[in-house]
């Protein structure tokens, strides 16, 4: 239905449209987070996913629109309100506007949030066009927010593990790094279901196909000491959704300069793997072939 | 919470931002509609109700971000689509992006959209900038949407209503109206909650008062059939909510231009009241003083 060229088919982390990037997502309590999380970290949570959206465009986030939808409890209203402000001032973008709905009794709080960013003055990154050849590159560190989850859940316990509860939590955004690297990249996204399911994404939209080596998938020391730094702990961390890292392609001879812009962001940039003729995904462990797993992410629908 | 300029407090119909006005407004089943109303109907309503905030400002719509949440019934989901993709050729716009959730089992579906339109070249209008001794105008006939409720509830019987079910269900936001008139008007917004309690609203934010007459608010002959002329009828259709129509004030020179102007459009005005020193606002039926009923208008909330 979305035939409008700023749609880019609804397969894009968000809609250019003029000078603007736009997009807009929604969690729903006992879906996209947990009953029991902080009020102010769901809306942290709710503005860092809206603004990673940006972040893989290079847009500069302007302002947000909220839906609100209220349950009831006024203790939890206060709480979420207080946290939105801290992360609109965080992150310096302005509430513009927005709706407030009252539930049923019972249902669960459903709460949207569109954000509008203006796009990078060499226009905005696209997530389908990925040339073979290139460089598959991923920001930060993978599977600490799927670990913090687990955490979060009492799947496994860790002493001293504040850093994954805070992927989890309070994702932050590449904001910084994804304008640096708009002009440098052939296509960006950001990863939110997985990065392997996130990978194939891209090479799928770019119609080319994917080597990837799992042994360069940046984890963090906490993820390895929690599930070790083997092949499987490598493809959970690797299937494991919510990490809100940039996933990028670049020209081999791109890379000189993305390390330094990267550098200059203070964020760690991995090279993981390299677009070819396809079709499909191939992974690597220590230069032998790893069957791909049977579920590439998390979808939270 | 809301500081920034655009926001306007958060008290107007929709941000302007830029050369940009922007809303987002949520519907809720058994909220906002009833869990059997068409899914069709449904998606028309959520963008007219969000298209209306535009026509106060007098903005062209451009383009929508759809948040849509499923509840595992494909066939109500396919319906929808449909209705929305009519509704948006109806209004030429464009669907930009946005999301789409799963609901836990057994939890009303919440929508959301966000429309974005281009601000008149004079600027948009405000609802907080009516001046003492502006004429009120409203756009339209009022209460033929809550009798059209009232109708669908079952509550009374009329042969003949479609007029009335076509202005509960399939409301039309006054897009020309609104962009005609916005040089020419001192203070706009759009009527959702009930002409009395709107009128009260903008009289309150641009600190004057208001003298309306109810001889003179424009009722339909099927709202006259069925719920008669006199002051009590007069004060449910001033009550009611979903008109969608347009409140305008303007000085009392410029009302020759405005009947010009609708009629451009083919959508009657009507002069209802006016506004002055205040404070409050004070009801009249054939030049006798009404009380103000205690409810004002319909909140959804």
């Amino acid at each position: 239905m979305a035939t409008d060229p700023a749609a880019r088919g609804l397969t894009d982390d968000a809609a250019v449209w003029r000078d603007l990037v736009l997009t807009h997502d929604m969690i729903v309590e006992g879906v996209h987070y947990l009953p029991d999380d902080r009020p102010q970290d769901v809306a942290w949570k709710l503005l860092a996913v809206n603004l990673s959206d940006l972040a893989a465009k290079g847009a500069k986030p302007e302002g947000v629109l909220m839906g609100y939808s209220m349950t009831g409890d006024a203790a939890w209203d206060a709480a979420f309100a207080e946290g939105l402000q801290e992360a609109l001032s965080a992150f310096n973008v302005a509430l513009l506007g927005g709706d407030t709905v009252r539930m049923p009794m019972g249902a669960p709080r459903t709460l949207g949030l569109t954000a509008i960013g203006t796009a990078p003055s060499g226009g905005a990154p696209e997530r389908a066009t990925m040339q073979v050849g290139d460089i598959l590159w991923v920001s930060g560190m993978i599977g600490d927010a799927g670990l913090g989850l687990a955490l979060r859940l009492g799947e496994l316990q860790l002493d001293e593990a504040l850093d994954v509860h805070a992927a989890y939590a309070l994702p932050v955004p590449r904001l910084a790094l994804g304008q640096a690297l708009a002009g440098r990249v052939t296509a960006m996204m950001d990863i939110s279901d997985g990065l392997l399911l996130d990978a194939w994404r891209m090479a799928e939209a770019s119609g080319c196909g994917l080597t990837l080596a799992l042994d360069n998938v940046p984890l963090s020391p906490t993820y390895i000491r929690a599930r070790g730094d083997d092949v499987a702990g490598r493809l959970a961390a690797a299937t494991a959704g919510d990490d809100y890292e940039l996933l990028f392609s670049a020209a081999e001879s791109a890379a000189p300069e993305i390390f330094a812009l990267a550098a200059e962001c203070g964020v760690p940039v991995a090279r993981i793997g390299r677009a070819d003729e396809g079709p499909g995904m191939r992974l690597f462990y220590k230069n032998k072939i790893v069957d791909a797993p049977e579920v590439l992410g998390f979808l939270h629908q």
